[in-house]
């Protein structure tokens, strides 16, 4: 279905790689170490991989100058070749090319103004004063909510919601599924039962943002939730009410930030993560995975929370063990207090 | 895009409150002390903010007679600021107002009826027998199953998703992406492969519910799963096959109820928590955020479980720790013994 | 709205059961022990719920022979009740029947390949050179991308969103707001930011498989994303790029699998189960809920992490000993070394 084809020299020149060997060598598709094919270009980025090097089939590798010592067959010699891949990787992309203009079953409200260079899908509807810039891409079943605006060069894929006053910023890329601008979860508590309080903000995201399927992200009770430039968020992530983001934070799947948290910028969350609502994370923390932050953050470094996993019978005993900690506690402070009384080392005086 | 305008004194007689101040002073919108402009009304509802109440710029603020004691701008005195903020809040909803009727591109079944008062949105999909009530608003790409029902006043945004035989009650509101009423996860196991079991029941959600995005509750496999009056469900949470969930009951994101899970009236569930299957969980419990919940709670209070969360570098060493707790306790138990032989207040008499 | 009946007679035929009773017995639907009626088949499955029998109004019960040693009443003795619940389920199946051939709301590129005997409903869009078999079912607003192929017998809710190059097999089931083959978390980072890497591979479905609501399995990164044969996956679950998944390992809600782990057969991975990427899980491994997989399996058994609940108050102290765990560890050591210096029966010659 990908038919198009490279020779070596010329990604080496687009990458500004050194070319080892031969220039002429066509290149029609990216391969692991691993799988790759004689007409594929590989990668080695990760020491644990190096194994596969020696025997692997591809027509030419991505290599670091010195990793490049031990191969003997075609290389493109560059200081990063991980980012080198993620360069290359575009030229080979299998997703069909959105048609251009807007598909007849699309509903556009005549308020909105959609650029003429932009792409709308089948069956997308575009309310009320919505805007949609240049070379946007739309797919279908997307939903774009009044006064909503897509700035030039996104991409939401099908079945994107954005609901009224959300604001995206520029090549901004959206996953099918994902929701922005939803009600938060706002209730005032009268005698036992819940009063609804109206979300009167929005969501403005940055530029270069990527957003996961069926991440969800709502929108502000009083100002907007903010997400900034540059930031990655996986699929299924739920943003809540009046969260912000710093730029080029990084948050892998299924984390849940609560309320007014606001994350610095370069951070990284990964999986599963939980925060609290109304605490501050500050710039450079890592979170590793199902760590539940209930506190602010003020020191960049990693963090983590939970147990190590075990054998089930083994953890059950850890478990109840767990339970009774500050008994034992307690208990092992009592000896040591004791033992200071009949040793000469003690450093207890007293046991009383 | 909001330009309706309130006195203050418009507001005071709406909540109840006490006037303090000029009644004539324009109110347009709300905001935090923090951000509040001189036509915006604030409220001190959380003591940590009573910092920003001397020099918030706002119009007026919403004060308990007490707080107001300290504050000499104009106020409006109530006993609960949150609630009175929670109720004036829909004054000011930027959300706009769905079109009245039936888009022209929905597509009935000629048996669903639909109150004439109801608005249907674009590309709406209502299956045979469905039942939609008064003043029901339904939002662009929703489907409505086969004999499903949506009590008066309802309103679901865009992309919900209802399957056959939901019954709705009156008030629900529901945001996008949610489903409800997907076939539970009920499968017999046949010599290692999964034998599919017919998931036969529906699902019945109360009055006053609240649905968050993304939330996916399933059909019951027998009878319905069951969601009480005026309970608040906030994004992505899963609730399996025949859950029930009572009265008032509030869950925030990302939480997961297992089937047949029975949960009592005013409860709050905090983000992330798990329940396992057939458990029961009595009235006025809550459960903090992530915690495991694996076995029923008879008492009402709070309950926890995870651990707090540490710099990675030490989490490592508790982690590593916590995996051999089992035989901490055991030598702390076998010192205690020895060191009762040792000393006179001992309460082993003997060491063997 | 279901009218169905059967003669016990007719369901101990139909399942290899042995009838003991009345044959002619009505059987209209199913039913709990609890709460079957006398037009109503039971199933006894679960010792817990043995005490249910004897005062159970349902007109016949599922039953072991030897269960049925104290029951009087009707009965279809069979070895696996609940096997033969599974299989008589489906008779009594609620789900409106699909309307057969192709809605005329439907979006279909002239080069996809349509069955026949598909039923295709309102509002599917269907890419370029998609293939739809045999007898398939695709619910009403659900997206077929390019390329992307749904094997005979596949039934596809309302609302699922295949991407382009995803291949299912046959009779795979796909519940609500599923989408398979968004573009997974790739991103090589410079200075900082992150550069996107194309996901050039696709997802492939094996046959009778069933997804849940609001689950999202990325594309593969290279290579495609593998799910097995007979996999079951339940709601809202995050299968990462590159995961490979068993044959008929079933996976509970919430859980998340990153990029590139591969997991076995015959697994059972229980709800809000996270794993890191990069790993490997044996077959026939158990995984309890809420568990944390950071290493790679290599034995088959049950597996566990987290920690018990506790009351909130007892929980704190708890949590807060675990953070000083290392520093008693070394304690006890102290203690055990100073206190066989003491002894006669310590193993510790000396105290330096």
């Amino acid at each position: 279905m990908n038919t198009v084809v490279y020779t070596l020299g010329e990604l080496a020149e687009q990458l500004g790689a050194t070319l080892r060997g031969d220039a002429a060598q066509p290149v029609s598709g990216l391969a692991t170490l691993q799988d790759a094919g004689p007409q594929q270009l590989s990668f080695l980025a990760n020491a644990q991989y190096r194994k596969f090097l020696e025997n692997s089939r591809a027509g030419a590798v991505l290599l670091t100058p010195k990793d490049a010592e031990d191969y003997s067959g075609n290389a493109l010699l560059i200081d990063n070749p991980y980012l080198a891949y993620a360069r290359v990787s575009h030229l080979f992309e299998t997703r069909p090319k959105a048609a251009s203009g807007i598909h007849p079953s699309a509903i556009i409200d005549p308020s909105a103004q959609v650029d003429p260079s932009a792409s709308i899908g089948a069956q997308v509807v575009i309310e009320a004063d919505a805007w949609i810039g240049a070379d946007v891409v739309i797919g279908a079943h997307s939903f774009i909510g009044a006064r909503s605006c897509v700035g030039a060069g996104g991409r939401l894929a099908s079945r994107v919601t954005l609901c009224h006053d959300v604001r995206i910023g520029e090549r901004v890329v959206i996953q099918p599924g994902a929701v922005i601008g939803g009600e938060g979860f706002g209730f005032a508590n009268e005698k036992g039962s819940w009063e609804k309080i109206a979300q009167l903000g929005g969501v403005r995201i940055g530029d270069d943002v990527e957003i996961g399927a069926n991440t969800t992200i709502d929108r502000g009770a009083l100002s907007d939730t903010i997400i900034g430039n540059g930031v990655k968020l996986d699929n299924q992530i739920m943003i809540a009410h009046n969260v912000q983001i710093g730029e080029n934070t990084a948050v892998a799947g299924c984390a849940g930030i609560s309320g007014s948290t606001k994350i610095g910028r370069n951070c990284m969350l990964a999986g599963g993560v939980g925060l609290v609502g109304h605490i501050e994370i500050c710039d450079n923390v890592f979170i590793t995975g199902m760590t539940m932050v209930t506190r602010s953050i003020t020191e960049p470094g990693s963090y983590s929370s939970g147990t190590a996993m075990q054998p089930a019978a083994e953890w059950r005993k850890s478990a109840a063990r767990i339970r009774h900690l500050d008994d034992m506690a307690r208990r092992l402070q009592q000896v040591e207090k004791r033992l200071a009384s009949v040793t000469p080392r003690g450093d207890a005086a007293s046991d009383a």
